[in-house]
């Protein structure tokens, strides 16, 4: 009965396929990038020559699920089932091998000795007379990644004769961090947290298993499943039972669990009077509730600490550091092997204190006070996540502490689900960013990586942008940049380029008539958002309330630190935010001299970071040669045409993909368009009302007034497409 | 390079369906019962020979989408792509005859004048010198009705040849509340509202067109889309033109758009003092927004209020009756056709008015004085949707008003995402129930489709239990009650027990062997729940707060009539309600005195209603012959074996049954047994805390103290499973 009905349902779905039907067969997305789709025929004979078997000796939990997609991408790719067998019987095996495990390893003398415990190699060679290609690793997780790595290799259309690839993690601990809620909401874009706590542990949702393969398909091995505003019920036995089930989901793919936890637990959840981090009752309830997790998760990873932010308690409450806060939990965390995240998302509404200068001047301080098992995340730039900001300060200044950065994978201010904003291109900017802390070549990259002062521990965290949305990300282009992330994550030296190319070779086709255009696209893409939102270093800009839509006149937020008129200091004089050292706030002397010297100097500074750092009169010529009010407007006027050049290439685009992920797409990019307006509309309205100065020559006027703009923000309470 | 791609794909699928991989073409749940999977071989042909082409010589929309439906069924299906023609050329055809535009219908004289706007027939016929399938109807929309019928007959392996199927729906009304709020939160147990507000009326999400397809399919043909708490922006121009965008969606598919509004919308939308029913203002507010709402969708169904309810304000607040707060809305739709559904949910909190008899004292004075376009929805039962409730006596009391029923697809209090409680067993109880309005059988069934009184308006709504899990309902058998749910508001008088052979089939297989088991499960399955959670008329004893889990102790719900102790009345001496015409709060007397003499005598009455009319002592003998405690607790006992038994029937449906969906409904059952566990030993525990009786003998203690079940219940906020 099974046997036929299986041969059944494989006649029903190619028919259904063949003649166009059935949502179920509809390219929905949720395959992201690992869909596996049949090679050109040209090139199938060839990709068969070098994978007629699959040689398995292992049988751990990682070597079960290596082989399952193994098994799964080659045989889809290539046409025809992958056999798999506990010898070579072949040429054209593909063996999987693990140091200590697998004789071919020293056999062919692989070098494997740098690899440590997450890298991998890829030979071909000969081997007991095949032709072999060997994915060794000194463990399995190395091998799952070299796995990986193969399929890849097929998947963007790249030969696998000749094999010789050899690869390992640049940065140890690459974390998504869910902001995610018990109640299933999430800051994801995408509809709600995957993680149906309710239903846990007994519900493992298939779709767990999926998350997992595609984490580790881009190198992710931690996950943070709450958010940073934790909720105490999470340390309960109730929900750690719950989170033990969800870690065994993931152990297989080389993926540990890590927990976000409040400084005020001991309280809340332990009933203790304080949660004062140098009290000895609180350090022993941290002791053991800590222990108590390692005995639901033998390998958790560790915990991760949002303080003295945004209304969430902290050391500072008991006039403590944040270092004296970090340690008691690392304390606890050290002997079973833990990891502590502390953000360094600290600031206070503090009008003389500028708070892009906040993370740097609580920090800087305490290089050197954190235990070794610290990591102090700090974010890209030092406001939140902005179109653009200059890398944040701290990158560089703590030669003494591990330092981390955070990035946001959910598009928080840039648009959510529906715009097309690559955000590989944004984080190779930061990455590359020269901190010159021991001279020239010091880039953000290298301090991360630990390069440059020798850490022994590094991590890389992104919150994430999955949620139950069918295609996890909201948009097939925002898979794009979980997808960068977590290479950018292994390599923080990658090329954002390169990513988008292997990107969009395995979303759609490697065919290059369609790559190209493509990456041009997504590379272009940030700059589009930058245009029509806040060029010239304007940051902040954002409708008070929720960050959807523009609202360069907001004044009522409560606290000056959350006005976008603060942020953009224009008056009928002139705009920018003087940050300098001479006559500013010198947030940029928190930079290395040679840093500081560019952004603090008008001549030297990049148009691109001038409002950030100078208030400049509307007469002030930029390097483009035009006043700034007139360049201003010009690049919210072109950032509207950015994206409709988007559209023109998306539409071209039109022979090489599916009617589904095109029309999506499509209408994203219309949504795009018209929001792109909105942002350039009001910014215009609002700072021609400001400055009193007439649009520059062929700059068509806002649409609408300044007045029914503003009357659109207070209409929208929540982030809406209002058009 | 486009059908080159098609055909690649088709042989992956294949593939990957042949060897077993690939979550893509997984059974998630996501087809329910259109999944259309191949016959079985050996019917293949005789299903071929009435289905050679399809005949089309109208192009509406709701043609087109007929069209679409049987090509995509009967291809898959059959396995052969089904030819789309304009005039019959071959035996075999299956024609789509709208009256007056095809001439086969008065050739052939189908009988097409009693059938209605929404009515079809489906005959076998000669035509033309060709053997042919007409599929007729006075409206396009009996023609997709006809449609869907006529591949339910192939879905359930029945016969296609020589047919003469002839049906309408009993009910004009069928309508689906959904409980959903603009951030796209919901009641449904399954996700987020899958109405994705913020991306409208841009992007139409290719799941409205799924779920229109689903709702056509059994005969649902008017939505509610949003809150009966409503949220007043819904009445602005930018969501209005989302509703539109909605509307355009469904059309096709004959479903009318609804919407769910607040009576202060004068005073919240329209800036007005008052919203008082009476206030010539509010009538002209009422009368233009109305006016407004049907220049957006022209074709607009109406409106449904919750109006002096759980805190929503209403006509009470200016002492007006819930007939001048319907009428002034009923007459602004009047000249547009539209429809009100005024909700009879009112109730306040006052201990001296037993809270079931409160809608009956409200509504049945008011007989007669609502307009004719008005239907008041009343809850199948007097509370509030609790595993057994006697019939509203609303239904039959009101000779001179439209009532129409309202029931929970979703189920609040019966275990949500996870429990598999088929709730047609239970609505058929309703439905068959007999109110005796005018004299023996006058079914509720024929009170709420307009037989007992002839009104000329009727409705069935109920809350819809869909979301954005992917299986739309939280789990595979929720499905069976959006199914039957949809299937009775088409024939309130047809068998729950017939419906669900249906949904069986056509979800899984039609193999009998699989058919029949599964069916006595579901029809069993009413039972399991109301004896684990409420046997022997006991009702709303659920935890406080949220409906999940028992808590028959509590007390602290602030309002008496939100308290559990409220409903049983248990002390030492007894257990239940009072509420007999002799002795308790009459509500018995709400009912025709041939029901109210049967509720009233502890002779007649049934043990399921027992301790809803009757306080007992813990001695009395129920007609099993037992003392109420003995039998209370072995009922409580039964329904942890009931819910076992299910399991064990489930187990042996494995050959049948696909392995994704067969291990979910796995573990789900695990879960309602331990759910099932814990309701009979906490409830048990808190009886007999009260009774100070000794256990029945064989009857096994709880596995914890009450005390353990109290502490449980404290740590649980939200709904959750919590072992």
């Amino acid at each position: 009965m099974s046997a036929f009905r299986i041969f059944a349902c494989a006649i029903c779905v190619a028919v259904a396929t063949l003649i166009g039907i059935g949502r179920a067969s509809a390219e929905d997305g949720h395959e992201l990038w690992l869909r596996y789709r049949p090679v050109a025929d040209a090139a199938t004979a060839a990709y068969r020559q070098s994978a007629s078997e699959l040689v398995v000796t292992d049988n751990s939990p990682t070597i079960a699920v290596t082989q399952a997609e193994l098994v799964k991408g080659l045989s889809a790719m290539l046409g025809k089932p992958l056999p798999v067998v506990s010898a070579v019987t072949q040429d054209g095996a593909i063996m999987l091998a693990v140091t200590g495990k697998a004789k071919v390893i020293s056999d062919l003398r692989l070098p494997v000795a740098g690899l440590g415990n997450e890298g991998f190699v890829i030979r071909s060679a000969t081997w007991q007379n095949h032709k072999v290609t060997v994915i060794a690793g000194n463990t399995d997780v190395g091998v799952l990644y070299g796995a990986f790595r193969y399929l890849r290799q097929i998947q963007t259309a790249q030969s696998t004769a000749n094999l010789n690839i050899s690869d390992k993690p640049r940065v140890q601990i690459r974390v998504l961090n869910h902001w995610d809620v018990l109640g299933r909401g999430s800051a994801n874009s995408a509809g709600q947290s995957i993680w149906d706590w309710p239903k846990l542990p007994a519900w493992k949702d298939p779709l767990y298993t999926d998350y997992a393969r595609a984490n580790a398909s881009i190198g992710i091995n931690a996950v943070v499943p709450n958010q940073i505003n934790a909720d105490p019920v999470m340390l309960s036995p109730m929900y750690l039972r719950k989170l033990a089930a969800l870690a065994d989901v993931l152990r297989p793919y080389g993926i540990k669990m890590y927990l976000s936890v409040q400084v005020t637990s001991p309280m809340t959840v332990g009933g203790l009077k304080t949660a004062d981090p140098l009290d000895p009752a609180v350090k022993k309830w941290w002791a053991d509730k800590v222990s108590e997790i390692y005995t639901y998760i033998p390998d958790f990873g560790g915990l991760l600490v949002k303080a003295d932010s945004e209304g969430e308690p902290g050391p500072q409450s008991y006039q403590r550091t944040q270092a004296d806060g970090a340690n008691v939990l690392a304390d606890a965390l050290k002997p079973h092997g833990g990891i502590l995240f502390w953000r360094a998302f600290v600031y206070s509404n503090d009008p003389k204190w500028d708070r892009v200068k906040q993370a740097y001047d609580t920090f800087k301080p305490l290089d050197g006070k954190f235990r070794d098992n610290v990591i102090v995340q700090v974010k890209n730039g030092p406001l939140d996540f902005q179109p653009r900001e200059p890398f944040s300060p701290l990158f560089g200044a703590t030669p003494k502490t591990n330092i981390g950065m955070e990035v946001e994978v959910v598009k928080e201010y840039l648009g959510g689900a529906t715009h097309l904003f690559y955000l590989g291109a944004y984080w190779e900017e930061v990455l590359q960013a020269d901190t010159y802390a021991k001279g020239k070549g010091s880039t953000v990259a290298s301090v991360i990586d630990g390069s440059v002062f020798k850490n022994k521990l590094t991590g890389f965290a992104g919150v994430a942008n999955i949620g139950t949305d069918r295609d996890w990300c909201g948009s097939t282009f925002n898979q794009a940049n979980w997808y960068s992330f977590g290479r950018l994550t292994w390599d923080p030296h990658a090329s954002a380029r390169a990513i988008a190319e292997d990107w969009a070779a395995m979303t759609f086709t490697p065919d290059k008539a369609f790559v190209g255009p493509v990456v041009d696209m997504m590379m272009a893409s940030r700059e589009a958002d930058v245009d029509f939102m806040m060029p010239l270093g304007l940051h902040h800009q954002f409708a008070t309330g929720h960050h959807y839509g523009p609202e360069p006149w907001g004044n009522t937020a409560g606290r000056e630190d959350w006005n976008p008129v603060n942020y953009n200091r224009a008056d009928k004089d002139g705009i920018g935010y003087d940050r300098t050292t001479a006559t500013g706030t010198n947030y940029a002397g928190q930079y290395k001299p040679q840093v500081a010297a560019v952004f603090n100097d008008l001549k030297r500074i990049d148009d691109k970071d001038l409002l950030w750092f100078h208030h400049v009169s509307w007469d002030y010529k930029t390097k483009a040669g035009l006043p700034v009010w007139d360049d201003l407007v010009r690049h919210y006027d072109r950032g509207v045409g950015e994206v409709v050049a988007m559209e023109k290439i998306w539409a071209e685009m039109k022979p090489y993909v599916d009617t589904d992920r095109f029309a999506k797409t499509t209408v994203f990019l219309q949504m795009q368009e018209k929001e792109a307006k909105w942002w350039r509309d009001s910014s215009i309205a609002y700072f021609q009302s400001v400055s009193g100065r007439p649009l520059p020559e062929g700059i068509a006027p806002p649409e609408h007034s300044l007045d029914w703009y503003k009357e659109l923000n207070t209409s929208l309470k929540v982030p809406v497409y209002p058009f």
